[in-house]
């Protein structure tokens, strides 16, 4: 009898935990015998990230409420969970990762497959660190359940006295906009900056729908704004941010929602290569060499559209990657199918609200792609105007002028607008032209539509000019 | 220089209007002349029959309101509209409709073309007549503008003792559900027989959550029980609905919602043909003969999924079907691209709230027409579950089992949940597989989804057991 295959895996949340159980729901099923092994340098486990600004904002009270499965119900299900256990290199050829504990002793772990699912780390501009390279005392990203932690904690000092009041968010993408209602329902006052226009995968005109009703909702916006440096207090904590134009915005703490990067580092120096992003590049099994995978936010993904390598690291992506290589893994057969695009948001801030939603290309994102892109924003409601739910909607569509196949959706508006991107995200999925847009047979009554569904009079309206 | 080409349409509501006014914009713009003149019997044009129930409920005070374009609207942009002119005989050889107006003089309106837009009838079954064919007293449905009229008059009289206070619906389809919460809301008991399930065009199970929810939310339900009679008092009100179990259900007044049928009794005597249905067969550019269009709900549809015709009167269909014709009778080129079967509603009660949503063809249908139909129901929520915004949703799924084509998707489930369904249909639309619903990037942040969206969830539990 030949022992187990045993696989490795490499960071313990969404992408690499939906590996290994995968891996061994498949393994299962046709009768293979594997073992599976997740080494997770912190001591967190299979949490959703992209709580931590609702986190932070009060809708969900502990770390619990938002963590899919603790690391009992992942050993319960057979994976050898090692938390606090780091990856600290990679010997592809000889089949041994170096793992180190949090006691600092070294070791071997053999494997016949490894996973890499080490996942995206915050961007950390250099205005941010102090001179021994750690973060300015008041400053900090909002990436890891530590920073969630952090946030909490510092936003819930015991003394009002020792609460900041004055928050600026540093980067106008989804982080930046969610931490901004997240801050102004804490009761801070919230000042965003960003070096380009708040929501910037949105054509420009949309995104200044959406910076319209950030102002209406209290938030003081300065887009396409850098920032220069900080202002740091006799403490050593900070107290303003130096933007280009020579102002100083005070601030009791910095938020930065730059962006986040593959963390690719032990795979790139194990000889696994990376992209132009830096992330790694599976192929559609989840597969990165003989024996090597990849998955979730450390990895680049294909873009359906434009066959480009893109890096969109989101919770559905890394769950449906972690899937598609752990039935691999498991002797299934199975493809992750890339990547549209597709995002999602909220601003909620009294009648200031606003949803916002994209798939697909901007319109510049389609001229870059070589497409003779036509576009155009049509505004609506969400439902019949003579109902109460009645809120309106403003749909900007993408299509190639040559082929008028549709290209990109995006959606501003109030209550109920943005899911139905849906709609024109499955239209890209299928390659559907623009005209097959306006004409589907979407669902219609009085509360949840117009009789033309908006998405459609959006659609319809561009196809009638292409 | 030759006469206009004069078009006649007949009925002046969401078909026959976006007719009208579509040939005229396509001519224009092609530089034709030509005439229209539209005949309606009665005096109301444009209105949104969807609104009824919402108009009876309250959400909407006057006609005005969910009437998209006012008679002097329609002629100003051109449409000769004449109302209270009735179609009493069509020659379709001669070019001539014989009209009568409300002060009983016929005359005859000479055509080039003639659009018949003569929409549905509503159904009444016999136990609702007088001996004079008349309907009893307090027994009406719901179809037109003046049935609306007829509710609102009935359930405002001035005097607290003169209005209704116990209702009994017979119907169990969207009316049925539709105006049993209407009538909740105007503070009446409510009843509902039907002689089927609710909303029966669901899998049984699915029909079993919505009726759940219409139980915890007021009405007494008396499912799969047929109408045996009414019981009448002495001033010919009706005063019970007696059912085929020997029950009484006492009732002030009875709303019949048994559904309605095409009104092609003026094109059939003109030597239109009619479908098994009782409705007109337009080709997909709305022609039924040289001369000849039909649109809207006095016509039976094509299904995209089976190919057969269908009667499915819905207010987008009737735009759709009726921009394509105007269209084509400007000059132009359209089709209409068929159905789904999509559609969608909710029962608004308190806590007891439910929206419903179909697209595709249920396990039933799908088994009908021959295919080797695969369905589960799968439960998830609406938003992540640590969100206040995450509500159940039930998924019911269908799909071919040989060739795993996509066939239907059903969802029942509390706020946001419904609309949701569009996803599917776009997915349908573009004949994608029941894997493609499961893999699409469909949009997720945690107010909005769930990582896997809950109907990805559901298609793809059913896709792992095909």
């Amino acid at each position: 009898m030949t022992a187990a295959r045993r696989i490795v895996v490499v960071g313990a949340n969404a992408a690499g935990m939906s590996a290994a159980h995968q891996a061994l729901r498949t393994a299962a099923a046709r009768g293979r015998e594997i073992e599976v092994i997740a080494v997770e340098s912190t001591h967190d486990t299979s949490y959703a990230a992209c709580a931590l600004p609702y986190w932070i904002a009060g809708d969900t009270a502990t770390a619990a409420d938002f963590t899919a499965r603790t690391a009992v119900e992942h050993r319960a299900r057979g994976v050898d969970l090692r938390l606090g256990v780091a990856a600290v290199a990679l010997d592809l050829d000889g089949g041994r990762l170096r793992v180190r504990a949090d006691d600092g002793a070294e070791s071997a772990l053999g494997f016949d497959d490894v996973v890499l699912a080490t996942g995206a780390i915050a961007v950390v501009p250099p205005w941010a660190r102090r001179a021994d390279g750690g973060l300015v005392a008041g400053v900090h990203p909002v990436k890891t359940l530590d920073d969630g932690r952090h946030w909490i904690e510092r936003l819930s000092a015991p003394s009002p006295a020792g609460r900041p009041r004055r928050a600026v968010i540093v980067g106008g993408g989804y982080i930046g906009v969610e931490l901004a209602e997240a801050l102004l329902r804490r009761g801070l006052a919230v000042e965003l900056v960003t070096r380009h226009r708040v929501l910037a995968s949105l054509d420009p005109d949309m995104s200044q729908r959406v910076e319209e009703r950030l102002r209406a909702g209290g938030v003081g916006l300065r887009v396409e704004t850098e920032v220069a440096g900080l202002e740091v207090g006799g403490s050593g904590v900070v107290s303003g941010v130096v933007t280009d134009d020579g102002a100083t915005v005070p601030a009791d703490v910095v938020v930065l929602g730059v962006g986040v990067e593959p963390n690719s580092g032990l795979g790139s120096a194990g000889g696994i290569s990376v992209g132009k992003h830096g992330g790694h590049l599976p192929d559609p099994g989840g597969r990165v060499g003989a024996g090597a995978w990849a998955v979730g936010d450390c990895c680049e993904t294909v873009h359906r559209l434009t066959g480009e390598r893109v890096y969109l690291p989101l919770g559905t992506h890394a769950n449906k990657m972690g899937r598609a290589a752990g039935q691999n893994l498991g002797g299934g057969r199975a493809a992750f199918g890339g990547v549209l695009g597709t995002s999602i948001t909220r601003f909620e801030a009294g009648a200031a609200s606003v949803e916002v939603a994209r798939t697909g290309l901007s319109t510049r994102q389609a001229e870059r792609a070589g497409r003779a892109a036509a576009s155009l924003v049509t505004e609506g409601t969400t439902a019949s105007g003579y109902m109460p739910e009645a809120a309106p909607i403003a749909t900007a569509v993408v299509a190639d002028r040559d082929t008028r196949q549709l290209l990109g959706v995006q959606i501003v508006g109030g209550p109920n607008a943005a899911k139905r991107v849906d709609a024109a995200a499955a239209a890209l999925w299928g390659g559907l032209g623009v005209d097959d847009l306006a004409a589907m047979d979407l669902a219609y009554a009085p509360p949840f539509a117009t009789a033309w569904e908006a998405v459609q009079v959006a659609a319809r309206r561009l196809a009638d000019r292409l």
